[in-house]
């Protein structure tokens, strides 16, 4: 394995954009398939990636005042049948309970048995089930807002699933909110939005664009989906979390009302919004390079593995020491609000093996031990995202490791950050549109103006592949801003891409 | 509210136990029954608590060498019937999924549509789901030991069910290790026994007896469970956690095979291990009282709420300003590895029954300020264990906050502690032993010499509802001891009583 000159991932991103995908996912040993279709094994070291996501994404949560709860895997057919256009959107991909119990034929093989009265769908997505608890906790707007949040499995039964991208199963967080009034519903709808623009940029370094789906994006039964954007580096585009005004289109059909201050009775305002494991993909896409996976040292499970060369037996419990003591003095530092998490890998294999093992998890920082590094009180640093090797004091690398781990967060953000700018372009007429869509490889963000007829954007859709991904929420238009594509008025600088 | 002189919650403990647990989870706000059969709503004070038990348990498991990782919802029909008393043991109550989507019937209602070839079980525990992904991982001894855990629902499908104690789906952790000699795999499963034991003494406050289950108590398909007995508040045992040595059944059933050192083939020694939701039915059962829940300092959502009396309205913002000052104070200070968890409670309602909400939500501590605390820089403290209130100069108050909270945390186990002691009695014959548990309310837990016989375990079972619920980890036994109802020779003292 040392002897890999060029890269540790075949094919290379050029080569094949999507298997490239596929072996990063296996070769960082982050997922992979099960024997059940279209189900994830989330591995080890995936799932320690998504406890951090959770973690700091939970925390941003309860500081805007959410909670978490609980609510039922199952959501009885009726349930689904309230909202129309929900149940259109969910009816046909859905995994259907219809028995509670295996019982034996007279072949001695096991058949479904105990038929319910009422099928159960396992939960696509649960504004049915908490809408309908919901209607029993609201009586007066003394009981509103509700700011609920809930960390979940949901299941949509696909056809075609990659890894994280699209699974049967995922794992998500869903929010559902109940308000008094449909300004402060909207309020809540922009404000986690942003919420999640701040996590991906901070946390995950990956640069966001927010904005509107048009109607024909919209989540199923949702007056407005507000949505973030990030450019993949095959120029696609991936909506990595949405964020729905409900409107009362849902507390109409689960019965939420209340009481109002002038008496009354009305209907409550609601929202939901989720991100899922799906954000794993982007983090990959997004920074992972032909040498596998690159972690965010915010999120990355460890920040550091020391990897001791016992080349020379004589020096063994030399470097076992001094392997400790960097350790221990790395863990009494911090990296934004984590202490710094160290491990040593003294697996009894090759070394270089171990140290590409380690390149392809995208650990941040490698350090290697043998003799010359306790001579010189020294150590050999590998930084993954640069893949620059470099000789350091001791002293100098646990004394800054938090500069270290900053920097390197930085310019995972500046990268992607200049690759997305890059690729962005500003498209004044059809045929830059066409080019900058028709070339090979020519995938790309592009912002045009649009008159907002949904028939010429399916058209859009089906002939080239290329959908509007958002209308910017705050757009300035005169009345001399044309459709690039009728001559009509514009009703904005619109985003045009292809996307996962 | 304020009236209510005697308890919070009706019925009593005496009164009606049954309905006295529903009463105390529905007035904690802890969960609820949904409109899903036999699925339960966990609300945000009930989540909360188990956010902390995740969390601390958690962090137990990982300073022990585990992690976590994520396996599929699904389990196919035919995983299932690989260990046949395994499948024996959960066929009867699985939830059974046959279709992928739902489709318009003729009379425009929706019908399952898109039947599977092979029917799914909604996981009611993932030894086979996880036992064919470890069958791909381990090739060489090298491999060995895997140490994964996975927080996740499950779903048993239950004809009676009580919240948190017995519920369709419910919310667990379930360890799942691979070992290369039998010997390691019962370290681990001892290992994971005692840390469940110490978890649940040291933050649940819930003493705990160790044991092994007897052969009809086993989980289906291992070769031994050891188990966690608590005893309820009726004399009543809880079994709140299992871990179970599997033996190679699991191993042959999916196929899990090493080459091992000597460079032969051979079956890998599995374990499994689980606690669940359910032990919020024990923590209520062991220390809530007829005023409503008592919650465990370590593990309550917050430590303190203040309440503001406002009755003299020019009073208002120095009030206000207290209540921040206080709040400040405490929230520098740590309880254990918390910081201590604060809130003001500013809700615009009657102060009875304000106060008592938090009283039958079990917060350990209540402070209230008027005018008067202001004055003397004191507080009105309720604290919630001992139900005693008294004046306490603010900062005596928030210097021992800590020591307070330890003080709750220790008494509430003594109390638990002593409950258990005099409720368990050394039963020397079979007159005592009937007399034991024929009385009325006369539950307990009893330790008496049993030969072993299954049969009769049975039988004791039937006629007397009364079961063993463990043998002694390490009994030394001599020629002498002899079984109470046979006189032939003891496999130890065992430990019998009426359970959940």
């Amino acid at each position: 394995m040392t002897k890999k000159k060029n890269n540790a991932i075949s094919p290379t991103r050029t080569e094949n954009y999507p298997e490239w995908y596929q072996q990063v996912v296996k070769s960082a040993e982050l997922a992979e398939t099960s024997a059940v279709r279209g189900c994830m094994v989330i591995k080890p070291w995936g799932y320690a990636l998504w406890e951090n996501i959770q973690k700091f994404l939970d925390s941003k949560l309860k500081e805007t005042g959410h909670v978490n709860a609980y609510f039922p895997l199952f959501i009885p057919k009726s349930y689904l049948e309230k909202e129309a256009e929900h149940v259109d959107g969910f009816a046909k991909e859905c995994a259907v309970v219809t028995h509670h119990r295996l019982e034996e034929d007279s072949k001695g093989g096991l058949i479904p048995a105990g038929e319910l009265e009422e099928p159960l769908v396992v939960r696509p997505t649960s504004e049915t089930i908490i809408g309908e608890t919901y209607s029993k906790w609201v009586q007066s707007y003394r009981d509103l807002p509700i700011l609920i949040n809930q960390w979940a499995n949901v299941v949509r039964w696909e056809m075609r699933t990659r890894l994280f991208l699209r699974t049967t199963e995922f794992l998500w967080q869903e929010g559902h909110t109940a308000h008094e009034t449909q300004e402060e519903a909207l309020d809540e709808t922009y404000k986690i939005i942003r919420l999640y623009k701040n996590f991906l940029e901070e946390y995950m370094a990956i640069p966001i664009i927010i904005g509107e789906k048009t109607e024909n994006e919209r989540f199923p039964g949702a007056m407005k989906t507000l949505c973030i954007e990030a450019m993949m580096q095959d120029g696609k585009a991936l909506q990595a979390g949405t964020s729905h005004f409900l409107g009362q289109n849902f507390s109409k059909a689960s019965n939420i009302k209340f009481q109002n201050r002038e008496g009354k009775n009305e209907f409550a305002w609601t929202t939901s919004w989720g991100v899922s494991t799906r954000l794993i993909g982007g983090l990959i896409m997004t920074h992972a390079d032909d040498d596998g996976m690159i972690m965010p040292p915010k999120l990355s499970p460890n920040h550091v593995v020391i990897i001791p060369h016992f080349r020379d037996e004589s020096y063994r419990n030399a470097i076992n020491s001094y392997c400790n003591e960097i350790k221990m003095a790395l863990s009494k530092e911090t990296f934004g609000d984590r202490k710094i998490s160290v491990l040593i890998d003294s697996r009894d294999i090759n070394i270089g093996e171990k140290s590409w093992s380690w390149i392809k998890k995208g650990i941040p920082l490698r350090i290697e031990i043998g003799p010359k590094e306790i001579e010189n009180q020294s150590l050999f640093v590998g930084i993954r995202d640069t893949m620059q090797k470099k000789s350091i004091l001791k002293n100098d690398f646990t004394n800054n490791i938090s500069e270290i781990l900053e920097d390197i967060q930085n310019r995972m953000f500046e990268k992607a950050n200049n690759f997305q700018k890059l690729n962005t372009k500003d498209i004044k007429n059809i045929n830059d549109f066409n080019n900058f869509f028709n070339e090979k490889n020519s995938n790309g963000f592009a912002w045009c103006h649009f008159c907002g007829d949904s028939q010429l954007e399916k058209k859009i859709s089906d002939d080239m592949g290329v959908t509007i991904r958002l209308l910017p929420i705050n757009s300035s238009i005169s009345d001399n801003d044309k459709c690039i594509f009728t001559g009509k008025k514009s009703i904005g600088r619109v985003l045009f891409a292809r996307s996962y």
